[in-house]
């Protein structure tokens, strides 16, 4: 079993009340990594789903998760012709650490109109990008393999830019295609947009993170975008997208987080 | 007292469950605007909360809201030394209509970085701008004055453009400044972006809304802008700011709709 799968199982204890593990492989500075949190908790209501295309979910992280066990309570919300939507909580400890909404599309919801107004984020091949070294407590970057476009990677030799965005490539390290889950993790997977203009002294925990699937990647890589443009009272937005290497788009994301300085 | 006051009032009736009622004064095509319910979630959120700051408020909209009467219950998530996060959830008729997130931050966080990086949209000043006409079933047109951009206004008379944005000024008709909760209406009352491209046989219900307020305006008018880049599947977001006629941020907003045309 693929490492991202054994990371995310869940066994339905009672109804709609699931026990996990939030594992040590996907940290981030120590933490675990939002969009690794949040494929938990998505697939806590696709396990009871009876539509799964197109997932919106939409996860307040509201106190530290960290390696260990977790509890994940699914409420359903509504089901009609075309959604079907959810609440999902976890807990830790009998804390509760995420509190998730989740919308969940019919499969054959009609299609007929494909419209792009931007393209996808250009960048250099993969093997013109920079890999985003692994580091002791960034586990995460064990098992994604992370290629950032050169344009954007200056802040790792702690060279600025006045451009608040991350530009790169990700797979999984170890073999497995983008399904759902996997895609929610790479919608958040890529370093703080902030980091590129402000350096890693930035500090930027997550309050809010949405992420809309909108395809199935064709492609192992996916090219991925990450955006900052205002930071304002100790918050910033970061307007995330992936697309795969044929040029479909596969997921948007926005996340508002706390901006924080050392200084 | 305003009307806006008066439609987005609340009786707590038992700790935390109020009543109020979805007024017919904000009507879009018949049905009362996002936005504006969204004011109503807040304002019961806002009259629990010990932080009132930079709001973060999502709403999933999962049931067709009407005129009439609307309880609305509010629970405390969560009470931090930053931030009091709430959940609150409507009904009308026994059923629930919407579920709404909230988080609101600390008046006194931290607000050393200012940082903008994309300035406020540009339009002509309002005089030069086109007043979206008050329709029967527009009623939200009555109560806010709305000044379309001309370049973004040729939908109007069936005249389709490329890019998907509208940008306009907003001010409520009979004179008030906008607060928090006039803020959420103001984010989600300009016309759906894609009625610029595509014209107004588009139907965009929404499905979630996410307002993130940054700063209280220090002008009557409003500066807004909406823009969609992606439809697929059915399924379309529409990224929004607010701005106020000095050059500062107030809000930013991304909605996700479906996409359906009467064809």
């Amino acid at each position: 079993m693929h490492i991202f799968d054994s990371d995310t199982a869940l066994a339905e204890k009672e109804s709609r009340i699931f026990d996990g593990t939030v594992s040590g492989n996907w940290l981030v500075n120590g933490n675990p990594n939002g969009g690794y949190l949040m494929a938990i908790a998505a697939r806590a209501m696709l396990l009871h789903a009876d539509r799964r295309s197109t997932p919106i979910v939409t996860a307040n992280y509201i106190a530290r998760s960290a390696p260990g066990p977790v509890q994940v309570r699914v409420e359903e919300i509504s089901r009609s012709k075309q959604f079907n939507r959810f609440e999902a909580r976890m807990f830790q400890d009998g804390k509760e650490t995420i509190r998730a909404l989740g919308t969940f599309a019919d499969e054959k919801i009609d299609c007929r109109v494909e419209r792009y107004e931007t393209r996808a984020p250009g960048m250099p091949p993969v093997e013109d990008c920079v890999r985003v070294p692994a580091l002791p407590k960034f586990t995460l970057l064990d098992n994604l393999d992370m290629r950032l476009d050169p344009a954007c990677a200056g802040w790792m030799q702690g060279k600025l830019a006045d451009r608040s965005e991350q530009r790169g490539w990700i797979r999984f390290t170890q073999e497995r295609p983008f399904d759902l889950p996997g895609i929610f993790l790479a919608a958040d997977a890529l370093p703080p947009a902030v980091f590129v203009s402000q350096g890693i002294a930035a500090w930027v925990p997550t309050i809010e993170l949405t992420v809309n699937i909108r395809n199935l990647p064709q492609t192992e890589w996916l090219r991925c975008a990450l955006r900052t443009r205002f930071i304002t009272c100790g918050l910033l937005e970061a307007d995330g997208e992936v697309w795969d290497g044929e040029g479909n788009l596969i997921a948007i994301s926005r996340q508002i987080a706390q901006f924080r300085t050392a200084g």
